[in-house]
């Protein structure tokens, strides 16, 4: 796997083929604007992200999808979740057959509640032996400044994962393998609604041990609602599970957390939504979260007190008070059960 | 148990009493210094710590350390670990029969290695099933002031741990029980020498990245070595684990993070630690993790870090770069592996 296409040139896909191009891979990079695809071509620079990022005089860049997907033994997939169908129809009859593709996108799909691994194999039809997925507490902004970070790399096929991990591992980026790609994509979709909750805690005035707390047992929730769903628990409290949570619950930067903080504070979602250019992907996986918890029969009571205040007006206080006052329980005996009665193995 | 001796008039100790006796229950708590409680009895204020928490009328002030341990049905301590064995021998002559404890000091003990429920069997010659463990992502000045915030009590008898639950659970503190009492309590040693670490991270001026990864693998770190110890990994992803861990890493007034930055920035440990009034755990627990999974064989690459840069001399960056070219590893596959040859069941 020499030849490797990167499709979205925002700022994740951007540092990642820089990363890959440096390690001597024939990388091409594809945005969808021609113009912004032509300014990066004459100032080897990506005017909108990571600006002081120089890109590689090996890194070919295209806004031709047919191409770029023409182009690479390997598809990278860096574009935003509500984007990922419909890019993937955009260069599907294009596609040699052998090829692999590694998703970096976090989310579910809207209505469909699919992960990205999923709509892959939905749309392209590909055996899901040759995907992968890449998530971790990573931000672009950091990786592309060799600040020492940490990732993980699901597939099914151990093989593939051990491909890949060689291919992205690099001196400051370190990769670990994971056999169990649908935890890994469920911790990157529900990190999202956790954060909107410790947002709500900021924007309350709530302190340390509240946003500890929230995270602590926002993870549970993570596991209990992905042992429900087939994954490892175990994965939940890596580097796509905690990992990520902790680096979007701190960051000041996190959409999912900002929105919390302007509802904590009083402000309401639509009033927060119409100034922002991207929506907040824990709006709307709060509402795919509620369906499905609601159909399986795993409480997530997180999940649902965020989806109260973001869609049924609950006060934000209230929603804290409610979490804090729930039946004593055990804290870890309810995983331990859940995880025996369904007597699933770890892998 | 309506009568409550609370040892130690420390921030978590006077945090703590206030809050039992707020409850309603005859609460004692014990100070070493005649001159701070005779200040505390007349100002009905912690002097020293906590100093806009008033004192509940119903709570009774020592220092009389037999007179506290004689009052008490349940006696809490919440002394330093380094005190915790020579405070038992002063009261030990004094104790009644029939008497549960409730530890709530974090921490092993020097030389020994024991942690504090291991130091009340050993000196005590109390049975185990009357000891209980509290820890979690608790700041006592929060606590104090009513922020929402969440603890763990352990112990092996669940009834122990369910009637203390009902003692400790307050409107703004939610307290889980969990049967893990060695569990708890080694995430709430472990856990300092991970936030040295990441101290480390801070000072050499690395990212968010490099801080939610080392979080990440430190909680993978203590969750191998609890598993080889006895207790149940999901333990180690609860409140007293990860949630105490989120809590120490990204608070500015933790000790041990505060040893790691200056470290990471180029000072001595003996420096620093001839400035300090109080010497931060994770420095002595670091060297006892050392020599125990020297002992036991685990891998504990962090920890090994952290003593290599405290008592070897070694150089932080160095440190953090062995830790990102250590050999390429599957994430979750070691402790499964850990879990599944040594066939321990998850209780």
């Amino acid at each position: 796997m020499n030849k490797i296409s990167v499709i979205g040139a925002g700022s994740w896909g951007t540092a990642v083929s820089c990363l890959l191009a440096k390690k001597g891979y024939e990388v091409i990079l594809w945005g969808r604007s021609p113009d912004l695809i032509n300014q990066m071509v004459e100032e080897r620079r990506n005017p909108v992200y990571l600006q002081n990022l120089a890109l590689p005089d090996n890194l070919e860049l295209t806004s031709d999808i047919e191409q770029a997907a023409l182009g690479g033994e390997l598809i990278v997939l860096a574009i935003p979740s509500h984007a990922m169908r419909q890019i993937l129809k955009q260069f599907k009859s294009a596609l040699k057959s052998n090829i692999y593709f590694i998703s970096l996108t976090k989310g579910l799909e809207n209505h469909s509640s699919m992960t990205m691994s999923q709509v892959l194999q939905d749309e392209l039809g590909v055996n899901s032996s040759k995907i992968a997925v890449l998530s971790g507490p990573n931000h672009a902004e950091e990786v592309a400044r060799d600040v020492p970070s940490a990732t993980v790399i699901a597939a099914t096929d151990s093989n593939l994962a051990k491909t890949l991990q060689n291919i992205f591992m690099a001196a400051s980026f370190r990769v670990y393998t994971n056999s169990d790609v649908l935890g890994v994509e469920l911790g990157g979709a529900i990190k999202n609604v956790i954060a909107v909750a410790v947002g709500v805690s900021d924007g309350l005035g709530f302190g340390d041990n509240t946003k500890a707390s929230l995270m602590t047992r926002g993870l549970a929730e993570m596991t209990r609602f992905g042992i429900e769903m087939g994954a490892n628990p175990f994965t939940f409290s890596g580097l796509s599970g905690i990992g990520d949570l902790i680096v979007t619950c701190t960051s000041r930067y996190s959409r999912n957390r900002f929105v919390g903080e302007k509802i904590g504070k009083g402000e309401k979602l639509k009033d927060i939504v119409s100034n922002m250019r991207m929506v907040a992907e824990g709006v709307l996986t709060s509402a795919a979260l509620k369906e499905m918890s609601k159909n399986r029969k795993v409480e997530l009571p997180i999940c649902e007190q965020v989806y109260a205040v973001l869609y049924e007006n609950k006060d934000p206080y209230n929603c804290v008070s409610d979490l804090m006052k729930r039946g004593a329980t055990n804290e870890v005996e309810e995983l331990i059960n859940f995880y025996e009665t369904r007597d699933k193995g770890l892998v």
